[in-house]
């Protein structure tokens, strides 16, 4: 390796780091050298934010959110219409919603997409949850904010399927999501007219 | 912030990761997102690997490397050659050499370049230390591995005037370097063509 150079503490440290989303390899290599050089502003406040968050993170048991309480804070929040459900695939997508502020309702994270390709099938979705807290009543409204791909498109058919039976209005994002493109991705202006102009199925 | 629906704790480690060179805000949430997904398999290990790298990284007193022993493990290797000093600007510049095993030597890690514009003068360089090893003898080459910016140029022709009193042959990178170009973006092949190609002074 590139930094055997530097003893195997240096050396576990940029193997771990490559392992982030957007390092490789050499960006690794610099992220640890600059936190190297930051030891006391950044490493270690750093390394205490992560065992921090290492102990204190849950899944929310209703929603599916993450957070350092059960329920989550969304799942808490008193003041948020509880008669809507925004079904999500991802947690990312889901901060990404509330970053546009496009709308303040309950969500349901569904830690993936229907992909039979992948060996993702209905069981490794969060979908029974989804129908318990609808089939438990109080809820008018499933907003379907999964992605604009096959993936996503597939598991909102399946969700309409299994929501068919309750007394509950399904919807959409509008389409000004772009074909094959994905939510994290988008700016807020698209995200809050894609959840205006949402379309009943 | 953006993620401050999640919680303070995952809000802080998404602020702490966006210092990290390489991650802007939106990378910073996903790289979070993704070591919160794996908990246990990296999250934990990084943040140890973290704890353990602030604990144990010490600056070199010879050559001011970074390494968890002192003298560096460089320093301490005796089959290495020690009439040869390769002087860098930075740890980055010497692992980039020692990645391209360009030479087995002794290094200096200056730790910057002379820079009037950004206030570095020579007291905020390792100059001292790298005067004070070729006058204790037994060092009969000294490379400068200086970047090929104007500051790196300016640097080396500090150096040179500092070393001229001594029985000491100086030398710099061949060019092959791409003027502008910083050696730790360079490829293998070139760092090691500048390196046999090294010019005297």
């Amino acid at each position: 390796m590139a930094s055997s150079v530097a003893g195997p503490e240096i050396e576990r440290l940029v193997q771990l780091l490559a392992r982030l989303p957007g390092l490789g390899p050499r960006s690794a290599r610099r992220a640890a050298l600059h936190l190297i050089r930051r030891r006391d502003t950044l490493l270690a406040p750093l390394a205490e934010a992560m065992r921090v968050a290492e102990e204190s993170i849950l899944t929310c048991s209703v929603c599916g959110n993450v957070d350092s309480r059960d329920p989550c804070t969304i799942c808490a929040d008193e003041r948020r219409d509880r008669a809507t459900i925004v079904v999500v695939e991802t947690v990312g997508d889901l901060w990404a919603l509330e970053r546009a502020g496009a709308v303040r309702a309950q969500y349901h994270v569904l830690g993936g997409v229907l992909s039979p390709l992948d060996g993702v099938g209905p069981d490794d979705l969060n979908l029974t949850g989804l129908l318990g807290r609808v089939a438990g009543g109080g809820v008018s409204e499933v907003i379907l904010a999964v992605n604009a791909t096959v993936e996503g498109q597939t598991t909102a058919h399946y969700i309409i399927d299994l929501l068919a039976g309750q007394q509950v209005k399904v919807t959409r994002l509008a389409h000004g999501v772009p074909v094959g493109g994905e939510l994290d991705y988008l700016d807020e202006g698209t995200l809050s007219a894609a959840m205006r102009q949402r379309t009943p199925l």
